[in-house]
């Protein structure tokens, strides 16, 4: 399938072999190092300031005249000004002579508002992808995005990468035959490729509530927690609280331990301390935004930067 | 001039007489709703709000299928999310089908940014206006931009209102014949403006630093200040260093009194005590952007309403 996306921007002509820039905006959270790191490639990291107006200030220190450029910008908050800064600094990189421009954000904002639900709504992820090609990006590489389809509003090449082998990686040396859990049904395919690559298995987690009673009920779908070392597995936390229901009940019915693995730790408020306190034994996110205390963060970088040899091999 | 830029969009079909919708997004200072008034059109206010993670969230609350859709949103501090929103409303109104969508900016930030004033640099209001014409936008109004030629990155009809206009009107009963100072030479055409409707005569101020002393005078090139009312008119009033300056030396120079109007009172800091400090009799603004307290402000809707309605007329 990566074949199929591939033709569309890339001739053989293309890739020269070992030039490419690989450009760190204001948001990266060294994201942009290590994949400069992985593929040998210059790493140059953008001049900015903010104007005392409060407008962002953009330049490429660097000539990009006939380059591979692969411009990295994360959209965590403040999201609107990372936003900002990635439009102007592709229109910049495609203005002074770039060969190809590759942008990737680890964390794309605004990927939840992915339809109407209600009538008159902004797709707001329609605008966000349609801005960042207009802007002048041929390629664009995100992680983990909420619903994948909508790279489709990305007229380019679009690639999502996905989380779960970074974090199915952590986990390897540290539980046995886990039962990976997804919040729910549309989840499902996320704990199915982590139960793949740690040896597990898996399932989602089924809302229920007590007629008579109005309790309501988080367990998973077929597979029985107790006894088990149990991970749930999302693409985003953000207050956590689904996350710490779904943990506090499957500790109360029998499970041995509980993790929690995103890719995006938003964590807004007191994410954190609601999940510690509903017994989880270690919150793990990757690195596509900067992760608050006591969350352990791993790195997405060797895969995006594995997507982007690929590309260009 | 105006006749050449409307035939680009507008055919005779267009315009039904009678059915215009004025849509308020989340940064008007109130200019929406006078324009709805002055145009006799529908004035509705976009649904907004901002989740917890900080993203912005746009519906528009009223059928917009085939009907003229004004969007009004100023693009003043913080200037990225109220962008943004501007994209997202722009993308929608287009989506729910829209016959034409005129955008008004009473201030677009990133004007001054129009071109590279060092390599590399990024030339921030040529992505601004790309990525507006881009969400869905045909027609964009401004009021005042600081350099009018950047309107042609915009590839539909764009339009800059003179803010000068407003503000002559304003000083036409509280002075006469005063003399109408530019900051600089390229700020003239502003100056002359103001000058035409008022009744006066205009000049632009000329920096010389003493090869001695060091001192820097700010002073008309040709016509003295002596005895005379100065308004001082500029674009922007930022920190306001230029200004009281200015106006410090012509006071010092023997002018009898100086004013000081722009269109955009951005007012960074203590610009306005800086103002008042350097002898300022008053200091005037349009609406664009909200206004600090003790600055008068002056509406430009009604100069925006009428380029509105010429361009639908």
């Amino acid at each position: 399938m990566l074949e199929d996306k591939v033709v569309k921007v890339l001739d053989t002509s293309y890739y020269p072999g070992n030039i490419m820039i690989v450009l760190g905006l204001t948001a990266t959270n060294g994201v942009d190092k290590e994949i400069a790191e992985a593929l040998k490639a210059s790493h140059v990291v953008v001049e900015h300031k903010v104007f005392p107006d409060g407008e962002s200030y953009i330049r490429i220190p660097v000539s990009v005249d006939n380059e591979h450029v692969v411009i990295v910008q994360s959209t965590y908050k403040p999201q609107d000004k990372h936003l900002v800064e990635l439009l102007l600094a592709i229109e910049a990189v495609k203005d002074l002579g770039a060969k190809t421009i590759t942008v990737v954000t680890p964390y794309l904002a605004y990927a939840r508002q992915d339809k109407r639900f209600r009538t008159g709504e902004a797709i707001s992820i329609k605008t966000i992808l349609r801005s960042i090609r207009c802007a002048g990006a041929d390629t664009l590489i995100v992680v983990e995005i909420h619903k994948e389809h909508v790279l489709t509003y990305f007229t380019g090449t679009a690639i999502n990468v996905s989380a779960m082998d970074a974090l199915a990686e952590y986990f390897k040396d540290k539980v046995e035959n886990p039962l990976v859990l997804a919040p729910d049904t549309g989840a499902l395919p996320r704990a199915k490729r982590f139960a793949e690559i740690i040896g597990g298995d898996y399932d989602y987690l089924e809302k229920t509530r007590d007629r008579i009673t109005g309790e309501v009920k988080v367990r998973p779908k077929t597979i029985s927690v107790k006894g088990r070392v149990v991970v749930i597995v999302d693409d985003i936390i953000s207050t956590g609280k689904t996350m710490a229901l779904a943990a506090k009940q499957a500790l109360e019915n029998g499970a041995r331990e509980v993790y929690a693995a995103c890719a995006h730790a938003l964590f807004v408020d007191d994410a954190y301390e609601r999940l510690k306190k509903a017994g989880i034994r270690e919150v793990v996110a990757t690195n596509t935004v900067p992760v608050p205390k006591g969350v352990v963060s791993v790195s997405v970088a060797p895969y995006i930067a594995k997507t982007i040899s690929e590309l260009y091999g």
